[in-house]
């Protein structure tokens, strides 16, 4: 291949160019120039004589000077930028999540960000709730962004009505927020992976989504020995409650007070407990209950015909069927922070037990009745981008992702520069993504670039090739060069 | 293949249960039962004699009763619901622009949705600006959902200083907010696809910014003589004014009056204009100049030196490399109705006239130094998924997109329920999406089902054929049917 020579003296100049002003703001522009409009901009071009672009923006003091501020270049508190690095791990964590909701043939769904605030008033004492991010909007609605993603689902089944056939499976991926104290690194906003199955009343519905959970795990490289799943179902609850005649309607909030058990003091627990209506005898039954780690002993307490005892088997039985009996284990402390649960709850955690829970989810069978829906039964859960990003990171298992351009094409004389754009046309036309050079520029600069962008080949477009109507080809990997007619190139 | 016989009487009740209560919601519990902790619950299961599931739910009115609440089941006013045949052509739509960009060697990034308000605080007048979806946090940080991604990519740009190599390449597909008057079917969210390319001062950038653009167009079926693309730059404004002695600080007010020609009748445009302080005589030479549509007639006017007319002249023909000729005309009356752009800038029209923009871009090399960053060249485009759309089902190019899975895995017995698992997960395992059916049901239903997902292939699992480690296979398109092992199945 013979030396191709650049031309690069046209656009040798300083990438940036100072503020400084090579005229005063303002002038006045002498009369005559006015009167002829066919030199309407002498003046312009009279101050132009460097013929380049040089000029061009020491001409043109900022015309949104007006608002010159300096602002704060950090994104609001709570919550991140993407930029190109970030951006890639999460489109990797959201293909995985969509690849694995399609393995189970889910569809995928999305609601607005922004949700009537009535959407998410429950009288719980949710953690949720309390960190709702809401406000009025200019028409005086009360508005509230997302916290969640499970009650617009609902909102959607029930406008759907009997115009969609049950069950559906649906997932979605979105950006949730909750206005809390910022500690321990915790968020503002985050994305969270939801599936959920609606219309399925027995207990293949959680078995099928703790499945897919877990083939989430096994395609990102996470094993038995680094999570795990505790299962219960608040039926648990329930049955010790009725059992104590403690008002059903007091159910939720309960759960949401038990939920709390490990991170406040008993005695605090006990005593909302307590406030709750709950007599002492209750809630020390309650205490024992929920201090079970084995189904074999629930079933001893709660009998054997009850249906909390009765759905968790036939999870368990279900799992050795779909080979991840290593993943799960009962823990009847589990009840999950959300008032709506009603049956099977579960929750996912770090074997050493560093992190927060990485997902949970759980049945919810009167959520859309409660908001004025049919009676359907559901299931799902949530899964967030956070925890799971921080597992990865500690176990070394973040994938390598770089940026890669599989082409970069380069004009070696600026009026090549058409010749260059109809090279990456080409290119493009094939499928073949291509970085185009848009400035003169040394070689070496141009080496540099193809080696931070990971690029395959370095097109290069010459005088003399391009007469002929070729171009250089450089493999950058093995160094190989050649020249090959453009409608060769593949 | 023999016939598979199946068992469903087991799993044949109503799919959906009334809500009428099988007992009192409240009951007291013999104190027997509470003395004996064994049997604590003996009276729930002497209440689920039925040995089924169907009392379940009966049993247990509302967990979240106390939040009884009838919900509006539209997604708050100008906003959208995503059920799963929007979102795949949502989807559809933002792989192109991925793809697209992909090819053009850009890197995707996003901003967070939610910014402080100052980042879109302008004092032009700007629609945009008027719209903002602005108010005050629990912390009384004035906040904005972001009405477009320009301002937080400069944000980003700044942020990152030194550490980034220019030029970057940046792409984002974001939703975005305006609160607006409810006309014409416009919303109050959008996403907008945008593609900047920050430190290239040359219109090889714009070139290759309206190149992208016009390669997603033929990506989805759009040609020339569906829309065009119609280009100015702002420097013929600019000089207009400097020949008039126009404080550059008015330039981007200017701007924003000048766009707004068409919406509004002209004495309000002049009237508007002379507010801003321009002279009768100015207003008339800008009005004039405005309605140039040929390159030719503003080199006469302005004379051939300035770099309105150089730019344009350079763009022009780099477009007949590219290819994309017959894509753009000059238009002196574009000036794009935000107030950072400098340069050149573009919009994108349909040829029938029928549709708003469908994008809209520019050259906007200060609003990096305006922000109090670096002074570095900038331009990029915004392309929103509404008009599009409306523009691609006006065309009847709107692509059919069907919900597809590969396999409908179904048990028939309940006692297989584990065993069709199984076989879920086999196939799973080897890429292959399946739909399990969760509950035993008539083959009737199972049929209806795979025809409504588009299955291609029904997978029975029966007592006799499983026996023998076999499961039933029926290619849908064809009928055919056939028994093989399940190792066997790909």
């Amino acid at each position: 291949m013979p030396a191709i020579h650049s031309s690069l003296s046209f656009y040798m100049k300083p990438l940036f160019l100072s503020n400084s002003s090579l005229f005063p703001r303002k002038f006045t522009v002498p009369k005559e120039y006015l009167l002829n409009p066919r030199s309407l901009c002498a003046l312009s071009s009279a101050s132009n004589q460097n013929g380049g672009r040089s000029g061009a923006r020491s001409l043109s003091p900022s015309p949104v000077s007006d608002d010159l501020q300096k602002i704060d270049v950090n994104p609001p508190k709570g919550t991140r930028d993407f930029p190109p690095e970030d951006m890639r791990l999460r489109n990797w964590l959201f293909h995985n999540f969509q690849e694995v909701s399609r393995l189970f043939g889910f569809e995928e769904v999305d609601f607005p960000v922004l949700e009537s605030e009535a959407l998410f008033i429950r009288k719980a004492g949710e953690e949720i709730r309390d960190q709702l991010y809401c406000f009025e909007d200019r028409g005086n609605r009360r508005v509230a962004l997302r916290p969640e993603l499970t009650p617009s689902l609902a909102r959607l089944v029930i406008q759907k009505g009997k115009s969609v056939s049950l069950p559906l499976k649906w997932f979605a991926v979105g950006q949730c927020w909750r206005y809390e104290r910022m500690t321990r690194g915790r968020r503002r906003e985050h994305y969270q992976w939801n599936m959920d199955i609606i219309g399925v009343p027995a207990v293949t519905a959680e078995a099928e989504l703790i499945s897919s959970i877990i083939t989430f795990f096994k395609r990102i490289g996470i094993t038995a020995s680094d999570v795990g799943f505790r299962i219960s179902s608040r039926k648990v609850l329930q049955e010790v409650l009725r059992c104590h005649s403690i008002p059903e309607h007091l159910f939720g909030k309960v759960c949401i007070i038990i939920d709390k058990i490990e991170k406040l003091p008993l005695d605090v627990i006990k005593n909302d407990l307590k406030s709750a209506g709950m007599s002492e005898a209750a809630i020390e039954e309650l205490l024992r209950v929920l201090s079970i780690k084995s189904l074999t002993e629930l079933e001893e307490i709660l009998g054997g015909a009850g249906e909390a005892v009765a759905d968790l088997k036939l999870l368990f039985s279900l799992a050795e069927k779909f080979g991840y009996s290593d993943w799960i284990q009962f823990d009847a402390s589990v009840v999950r922070g959300l008032a709506y649960y009603t049956g099977i709850v579960f929750e996912c955690f770090d074997r050493d037990g560093k992190l927060r829970a990485i997902c949970g989810g759980g049945r919810y069978d009167q959520l859309l009745s409660t908001f004025g829906g049919d009676d359907i039964p559901a299931c799902g859960f949530g899964f967030g981008d956070a925890v799971i990003l921080e597992l990865l990171k500690e176990k070394g298992l973040l994938p390598p992702l770089n940026h890669q351009v599989e082409n970069i094409v380069c004009a070696l004389d600026h009026n090549l520069q058409g010749a260059a754009s109809m090279v990456a046309t080409t290119l493009r036309g094939k499928g073949q993504s291509v970085d185009l050079v848009l400035e003169s520029k040394p070689l070496k600069w141009v080496f540099k670039r193809a080696a931070r962008i990971n690029a395959q080949r370095l097109i290069l477009v010459g005088t003399t090739e391009w007469q002929k109507g070729m171009v250089g080809v450089k493999i950058l990997s093995s160094g190989e060069q050649y020249e090959i007619k453009l409608d060769e190139l593949e």
